[in-house]
């Protein structure tokens, strides 16, 4: 099945330290033998082969878990990635290399199949069964974080070639992480900072505002608003904020669930309508294991793929967006279909 | 020539200051009306009308500077950014905006159009050439820098469509721009934070570390070193050094220039062997106008453009990595072509 079959050596994944940044990055070559649905013709996966789709399941490692229908088929399963960017229980070892550092990649990497339609969507599926998803999100997350050596779970999905998927069937994954990722700590001192300054948290002053302003929303219901943040890096960039302060995604009710299907789906509806093609990223950002200060307030990304990163970008650390996020909800809400 | 036009209102160019990051945005609904080369054929640009070449100086807005040949033509011509990203010198004037800030989005924004021939490339032009575009980047920064809004300039280069380029003709862009860059901050924090704990400059040390060890070099000569960093992000990814600790890129030297020429034809020679339709980002890193420290030491970045920044990414800002740089080094060294 994999179509880039090498006989080089794979190793385990690796996690390694940018001297000058500090920041972490990971090496895990297994990854590049993962099959793939967007090669061209002559090195893609044969048709009947996806490993995601029902009587192929013996093509994934076993099952971790799995919500059945009705008559007992599975229309949500859970299984171990088998192309794991980190992987295994190694204590963690930081280690000398020069100038530099390195440890070894443990952590967990899964799959969540989220139906056994090969072309369904999020937004397509029935309400419940979304919700089900998201509860299934958080009970892995619980799951993984009793492990002592997982700091975070990672839980995103890339959806079509241009957003990264290497796989066409809906699918989202949850990465256990031994560290507090950057992007959360760089987050979570904006909150401090914020609620230094102001007395409350960012996240739940902004829910009120674009609550109140209704310039920038998408969709809302009693515990949730979508909106297209002030602050937009991308064209028809999403944020999914409870509107109460909540810190942990993982300890989500079932309620809540049900609150976050609604607005999700109409907003991922409102995305594919005005955007053919809709290939987008999925990101929940959530409080690290480790901090207890209840300070970060956690949130949904949908960032719909559009342009490329480039150069600008790389360079500055910041970025050009060509459509303000007031104009790309006002396209959104009317339902226009944009040129792309 | 625009493919998008639209009766929406063009609206100046305004910088938006993320609430919880910090990090500023630029958002600039002129750069929607950009012409674009790799469009679907309906929507492309006629050809013949490629505003970057011979003939068709017309098209662009008149000329800041050109380097001349022997008869007189120009080989290297710069004009302003006919859909700038930033533009004018108005005060920046910070404004505040509910619970977020905003201010205007002034600045400069050129385009450096490299050669006549609308399909050269950067490692097939006479060495003298590439040296002379190198003369010219520091050139038209110090011009830039003399504005006393510019706080820096970010020089830097798509190549093809994957890369993020909308026109196909070699260019490289020059960003003038009324704030020190976040990444800029950042890197030079970690460059004190090492000569704190070690008393030299961390690039000062991985030049000399990497020369010596020999196993991420792609290119070296007196003044430069070309390496696959320790902690590469993405497969491929190269760092060009100047092996003596230099802050500021616009300083260059023309001795400097050549050899800085020499090192990346050898570099871009080696990825564009060995990655087929090579497409790619190259930045320069320098020194912010305001910063007189002296810690940060200026080098140039390229990475090729070969997956997709996805969800794993945006939410944790690690980054997953397939090739280590010691295996990207000796498939470059050895000529190998990937796979795609």
């Amino acid at each position: 099945m994999p179509q880039t079959q090498t006989k080089r050596k794979i190793k385990m994944p690796e996690i390694r330290k940018d001297p000058v940044l500090g920041r972490w990055i990971i090496l895990s070559s297994v990854r590049q033998k993962r099959p793939n649905d967007y090669l061209a013709a002559e090195k893609k996966m044969p048709q009947n082969t996806c490993p995601f789709c029902t009587g192929n399941e013996s093509l994934t490692p076993p099952e971790l878990y799995s919500v059945k229908d009705g008559s007992g088929l599975w229309k949500i399963r859970v299984v171990p990635n088998k192309y794991p960017a980190l992987e295994g229980d190694l204590p963690l070892a930081p280690q000398s290399e020069g100038q530099c550092e390195k440890m070894n990649g443990s952590g967990r990497h899964e799959v969540l199949i989220e139906t056994p339609n090969h072309n369904g969507t999020l937004e397509s599926l029935p309400p419940d069964h979304l919700a089900e998803i998201i509860m299934t999100y958080a009970m892995r997350s619980r799951e993984m974080l009793k492990n002592d050596l997982i700091k975070h779970v990672m839980i995103f999905k890339n959806q079509g070639k241009d957003a990264g998927a290497s796989l066409a069937h809906p699918h989202s994954q949850l990465v256990g992480i031994p560290l507090a990722p950057r992007r959360l700590t760089e987050e979570t001192g904006g909150c401090r900072r914020y609620r230094e300054q102001h007395g409350v948290c960012v996240f739940c002053a902004l829910a009120k505002e674009e609550s109140e302003l209704k310039k920038r929303v998408i969709a809302e219901n009693s515990s949730f608003i979508a909106i297209t943040p002030y602050a937009s890096r991308f064209a028809f960039e999403l944020r999914i904020l409870p509107k109460k302060h909540l810190t942990n995604f993982e300890n989500i009710t079932k309620e809540e669930s049900i609150n976050l299907a609604e607005v999700m789906q109409e907003s991922l509806k409102k995305l594919s309508c005005s955007i053919p093609g809709l290939c987008y990223n999925m990101m929940i950002h959530s409080t690290p294991k480790d901090d207890h200060s209840g300070i970060y307030h956690w949130n949904m990304e949908i960032i719909p793929k559009l342009t490329q990163v480039a150069g600008f970008e790389w360079g500055t650390g910041f970025y050009i967006n060509t459509v303000s996020p007031e104009t790309a909800a006002e396209i959104l809400n009317s339902g226009r279909i944009i040129k792309i």
